[in-house]
């Protein structure tokens, strides 16, 4: 692996309750998620991954802030911000959202977390949701308040990671069912458990509800975790990608609604609360959706690196979609990735993307490649 | 210098269109700034900031990203999101403005420039701008346009940059006027040069408007600083903080309101225009001002190590402030640094932080520590 330039550390980025660790660790290399640093890998891109397919992985994501929405109308508000019904959504559950603007663009991604009746959490993607959401909240039309609470998520991600879980906070978790969430106690340190995460295997998210606590609540799980050969690791863009699973600011932005990545699922036009986007995809769907998201296999030989840029797909003549994620699958030896690409040329067996000079066949490929949970 | 971590490169963050000179050229380091790579340093933090002191830098600041304001209430839109009268700002000129929400807490820190009648940009600082007034739009109650436009800024600083952006565009630009800009070709490549910049050297910002041309605009610049020892660099954190210029979040977030970070000029209860934090903001003034952005001597040997985190102030007993931001000034050879810090705090001989398990003393400063322009 080619090493890059270095991260610059300062007072404007947020370090996570975590970060201490991360560095004692061994995190080699980080980005910048929600204005947090936020590891990206330990041993390389590839052992990680590793550990996070055969055996468990934790992952620092407190860069995943949440946005708590509380008051008299916050089901109001938050059925107003996402097109998807929410209404069956019960305290203890989780559901994914899409948060979008008024011509139907994606805002985030989030994880809705209920925690009471009127009481929510945005668990968010990379982009600033609680300043969009004070900006709508300025109208007045809602009694709502808004803030980001002390609460920073860890993942325990991984085939094994019940077994750990289930050694830190006692068997009961293994029946939490997939996205259910607890309150619950870590030796003495106050977190929510989530059956969830960003990836294909098997995994808990851990809300850390005491800032000042993570290196210690970080030192527990892992020392629980030894037995099962437990590692530091990092959202997983090579098992994410294998899954199929989207990242916001790769895969869709404010620039793609949701039916151009493929996520119509989520969107309830005839849901009865009213929406921001419902005029707006209403008549995106009314006229035809454009594109699709899709997964690609890149006929080029082997490599362990990222393509690190949008590239542009061609058919015989004309840009007609783009990659938006590629990654080297070490299960399959093959390059695959994920791309927006217009409807028309779903069944075109004369795709290409241009690299580095060369000229490079890619074919239309299922979703997901693997999964294993 | 002691090495940090990498930082990985992905498709979730943006690259400029300059990234592939920064490189070129020996970027050794980036963070990222509104979701986009920024450069931090070249060979070194010291080095590249005695260029910018003694002769003139090249700066990638295309993370600085335009919100676009157009639409027949574009002007009272603006007025509406700042407390600043802008009545006064004239087709031509930039204005540097607070962005506030409701409670009066800085949501950015932009510079407005005034492209036209109800036509306006504002060059932002790192927090999504373009999604809070997205948010605010939504209400309908302002007939107006919110866009990324297709402009990158490229800063050119130091005491020659005068001479350099001459030989660039010409003689006249000397006659620009400080917070003034012109629209500009420079070898066809269409750009906006203002008389302005984050440091305490004379400047130019130069707006590239076609962001395919980046690299080319990059090496024209060079090429005629080349007489003049012109060097890459990027936004110097010891020249901004011996200037005493803030950084958005940094010394300031939504956390702080502008009296608490000594803004206050800024703000015009009032204006006649309509304003979201109105009623915050003339409650606290009324209330009486609590806080002070100061200078901070650290009496402690030198180093040229950045102190990273928001480390606390104490007095003989309580926590009364935190220091914001802190370098190593090589002209003053001393470490210095921003601070909020309580009003009644300000006149106190016995202050100090804790560092590293040491007891530092420090001293209130004047600010600006120094400045050439």
């Amino acid at each position: 692996m080619k090493s890059n330039p270095e991260i610059t550390f300062g007072t404007r980025i947020r370090k996570s309750p975590f970060f201490d660790s991360t560095i004692k660790w061994g995190c080699k290399a980080f980005t910048i998620y929600n204005k947090m640093y936020m590891p990206t890998y330990y041993k390389s891109f590839v052992e990680d991954y590793w550990s996070l397919v055969n055996d468990v992985t934790l992952w620092d994501v407190a860069g995943e802030r949440q946005v708590e929405i509380t008051g008299k109308d916050a089901e109001k508000f938050v059925e107003y911000i996402t097109p998807r019904d929410i209404s069956a959504c019960k305290v203890g559950q989780c559901m994914y959202i899409l948060l979008t603007e008024k011509d139907g663009g994606i805002v985030n991604d989030p994880v809705l977390l209920k925690l009471d009746e009127n009481h929510f959490w945005l668990s968010i993607a990379d982009s600033d949701v609680l300043l969009w959401c004070l900006g709508i909240a300025s109208s007045n039309r809602f009694d709502v308040k808004l803030s980001e609470p002390d609460a920073s998520p860890l993942s325990l991600q991984g085939p094994k990671s019940p077994d750990v879980m289930a050694r830190v906070s006692g068997e009961w978790v293994k029946g939490l069912k997939f996205f259910n969430f607890k309150k619950s106690v870590i030796n003495g340190i106050p977190v929510i458990i989530a059956r969830s995460g960003w990836s294909g295997e098997p995994g808990f998210e851990i809300y850390l509800l005491d800032g000042s606590r993570g290196n210690e609540l970080w030192e527990i799980i892992m020392e629980a975790g030894k037995d099962y050969k437990i590692a530091p690791a990092c959202p997983s863009q090579i098992n994410r990608v294998e899954s199929g699973m989207l990242s916001y600011g790769s895969d869709m932005t404010l620039q793609e609604n949701p039916y151009d990545v493929s996520l119509g699922k989520f969107v309830n036009i005839d849901k009865k609360a009213d929406f921001l986007s419902k005029a707006a995809l209403s008549n995106i769907k009314q006229k035809g959706i454009l594109k699709e998201m899709v997964g690609v296999e890149i006929m080029e030989k082997t490599s362990d690196e990222f393509i690190r840029d949008h590239l542009p797909i061609y058919d015989e003549k004309n840009v007609v979609g783009k990659i938006t994620s590629s990654v080297y699958s070490p299960r399959l030896k093959k390059n695959i990735g994920l791309a927006i690409i217009n409807k028309e040329n779903i069944n075109s067996n004369n795709l290409r993307l241009e690299y580095s000079g060369k000229s490079i066949e890619i074919k239309i490929s299922q979703l997901p490649f693997l999964r294993n949970k």
